[in-house]
C-alpha cells in the first residue's frame, strides 16, 4: 500500500487542462478531485450528497439561489445536498472537490462520473 | 441553512489552546476539524475508517511502521484504515482532519470523540 504526502499546489501543476476531473485522493469511497476551470457552470443540485469546494490556486464563486460565494486560495465550501448551486469560474480557478465517488460531475443528468477519473 | 465561505487560515487564527480539536464544517457524517499540536502522539490506528491530515500551517511528521512522512503547508496524507501511525509535532502545527463523526480522536481506547467537539 502507497501512502505517500500529496502536495496540492504540486499536483495542481500536473493539470494542464481545462475541465478535465483529476483523481488525487480517495478516503474511504469519496473522491478527492482537482480541477481547473475557467467558465460558468449550469444551475444543478447533488440530491443524495453534500459536496465540499477548497479553492487551491485563484478565486472563483458559487452562485446560490439567494447569495453569491467568493472563495479565494485557502477557503471552502460546503454545498449541503439538495442545494441548487452554479460555479462561476470568470478567471482560471484550480480547486479540490470532495465527494463521494459516485457523484456525477456537472448535473444530474450527464457528465463523467467520478468513478471513471484519471490519476494525477 | 447557513452556507458561509470558510478561510481555513482565519479559522487557525481562532485556535487559542493546543490540543483542541475544533470542528469548522460537516460534509454529510465527515467532520472537518482544525486541531493546533505540538507533541508527539501515541501509536494508534483506526480500524473502521481512512483520516485524511490537510496542514494548515506550520509542519508536521507521521510516523508509519516504515518510513516516516513530512507534510508542510498546503500538503496532505490519507492514513488508510487499519494502519498504524504516529503525528509528530516537534514544532507548533496546525492541521484540518476529516473523519467520519463517530471518530476517536486521539487512540482507539479513550480521547475525546469527533461528535462532541466545539464548533469554531
Amino acid at each position: 500500500m502507497n501512502i505517500d504526502v500529496i502536495n496540492l499546489k504540486q499536483k495542481a501543476s500536473l493539470v494542464k487542462d481545462l475541465h478535465q476531473y483529476k483523481l488525487i485522493a480517495q478516503m474511504n469511497n469519496y473522491n478527492f478531485t482537482l480541477i481547473k476551470a475557467k467558465r460558468v457552470m449550469g444551475w444543478h443540485s447533488h440530491p443524495e450528497t453534500d459536496e465540499v469546494f477548497i479553492v487551491v490556486e485563484g478565486k472563483m464563486k458559487i452562485e446560490l439561489r439567494d447569495k453569491m460565494l467568493e472563495l479565494a486560495e485557502g477557503e471552502m465550501v460546503v454545498i449541503p445536498k439538495g442545494i441548487e448551486h452554479r460555479p462561476v469560474c470568470e478567471e482560471e480557478v484550480c480547486c479540490l472537490l470532495i465527494e463521494p465517488s459516485g457523484t456525477l460531475n456537472t448535473d444530474n443528468t450527464g457528465g463523467a462520473i467520478q468513478s471513471e477519473i484519471e490519476w494525477i
